[in-house]
């Protein structure tokens, strides 16, 4: 079978960026698409999923994986449609997510998840259902170990991973506190996502709040943002709290050092864990993470938000409202109907 | 009985010290000794024990144990012999080990053990056989969870808990790598105790050390020092290796801020674990430990040594060995025969 697809365009990595990645770090061109090969698929992507992880990937400092090349196509989340398969398990026209990166149309063979678009929107896969859900999902559960009653603090608690892990915390039976930044997300996180109480960083000072909110100290803390408000987070443990390391937004920018968090001795203190979790690890456990969000999701006691950005070209741009938190909930990019 | 105890002199916190304790945050002064109340000891001190905790004692800060209050007898652990008793369970002549105080008198009814000075000299049951060898013990063991041919890394090597958290590990069948200070002490760590490598962090870079003598990387980190050394040893974790916080002597007089460990992202990037170990968290299981350190320095597996200052009256400045580093093994103050 021959698809006359002529021509993707793409986004490919420039130059390794210093602070936040600009415009000039990025080079947009495209190219025609060959036909899939034996056992390949060829997916036109539809949404492509934006991820602070994606600021690592394109830095050259050792980390999970390898970086993105400089000249290769952008690493990226992504949900599309099988537009042609030589695939023995997948067929013209699936709903697929994969690392289809960004671009227009995607050859895979590997790494692939059937999603329904009867079930949930299909940003929501790459958000609540996706890999944010399901990051959120082991790393509380498993890393949190969070025990009914138990206070668990969120960080980024509007982002695609805070938002999750607060709501699931509050399906296990715990007080869920977030921290987010605005009166708006704070709002959003309270009365949408049933959050016990929601700190506002921009409005003042997050160890009083946390005081507040947690008299009787943090059992878990789940952290996606690093600086401050970790040291924050430790100046308040319960005993035996366990701190989640899931990200640090606040220094993935960084020119300068990383801030490391000067409250640690808190661990010894309160004899409490910080440990990190990469869901990359529970790739042989997804589909149990995927099966129980769903049906958390279909019962609606989970609530799955996305921010939408229109427009493959306005990937740059879109990129850097993870970094300044304009977005709330999941963001993606809209890039064929 | 009476007993014809005179005087008891103690040294007493003067003031809460501003970096290193100095002899004017110290009162040195006499009391008489009342007799034993019903359900007491009175103990003559032989040994006073001298830790780096003590730093934390004398600090308003907020810790696991209230601050020594200005005025009060110093705290310190001790060995001693009973010469009076109205305690069901201490008779005359038996040693016992607690908190005794730095003080030639203490009266105690709680918190004491009776230890064999025919199994061990007196001062090693306040290090490898006291509470220096059962905060390796648990700290090692239950927090830092060895395996057979994991590459262990000790900082403190030649101090009290490091020198046994090192042996203990090659007694588990793990390589174990220590960092002290000076070619004399890492001479000791590996010719007398045992460990495949010691770095010192007096010579050269510890970071190129650790790449040097751990290849495979850290799988299991025990920290007594923090500072840039726990940074060096977070840029060369293994996967899922465990941290085991149990001090950071370098902070412990710092006037400015401690220093965060600035690379603790490498938690996320290895999956790896930093957790708070404390010895008070183990009261109902010294007995475990006292009799399988026991026995393995009675079959010779455990070396012990301790560094020993006669007279209580220099209390101020051997304590200061502490943070120079003067003393190799367990530190302890000889205030009787």
């Amino acid at each position: 079978m021959r698809v006359m697809v002529t021509l993707n365009r793409q986004y490919r990595l420039a130059a390794r960026p210093v602070g936040l990645p600009s415009r000039t770090d990025w080079t947009f061109g495209e190219e025609a698409v060959r036909d899939p090969a034996d056992g390949e698929v060829l997916v036109k992507v539809l949404y492509v999923s934006l991820d602070p992880a994606m600021r690592g990937w394109i830095s050259d400092a050792p980390s999970y994986i390898p970086p993105v090349a400089i000249g290769a196509v952008m690493r990226a989340g992504g949900v599309g449609r099988v537009v042609a398969s030589r695939h023995p398990k997948h067929s013209v026209g699936e709903h697929l997510v994969g690392t289809f990166g960004v671009q227009e149309y995607a050859l895979a063979s590997e790494g692939l998840r059937r999603v329904d678009p009867a079930a949930a929107p299909l940003p929501t896969y790459l958000g609540a259902l996706g890999m944010p859900g399901m990051t959120a999902y082991f790393g509380l559960l498993d890393t949190g170990k969070p025990k009914p009653g138990d206070t668990v603090v969120v960080s980024a608690a509007a982002g695609a991973v805070g938002s999750v892990a607060g709501q699931i915390a509050k399906i296990k039976g715990c007080r869920a506190v977030g921290i987010a930044g605005g009166e708006a997300k704070c709002d959003y996180v309270v009365r949408e996502l049933g959050f016990d109480a929601c700190i506002d960083y921009k409005a003042g000072d997050v160890r009083r709040g946390l005081k507040q909110h947690c008299p009787s100290g943090i059992d878990v803390y789940f952290d996606n943002v690093g600086g401050a408000i970790l040291d924050d987070a430790l100046a308040c443990l319960a005993m035996h709290a366990r701190i989640v390391i899931c990200g640090a937004i606040s220094q993935y920018n960084a020119t300068a050092a990383v801030k490391g968090p000067a409250n640690y001795l808190a661990l010894l203190v309160k004899r409490a864990s910080m440990t990190g979790t990469l869901i990359l690890d529970y790739a042989d456990r997804y589909g149990e993470a995927a099966r129980e969000l769903g049906a958390w999701f279909a019962s609606g006691k989970l609530k799955a938000r996305e921010d939408v950005v229109t427009g493959l070209d306005n990937f740059p741009e879109a990129l850097l409202m993870l970094f300044s938190g304009e977005n709330t909930g999941k963001l993606v990019l809209k890039i064929a109907d």
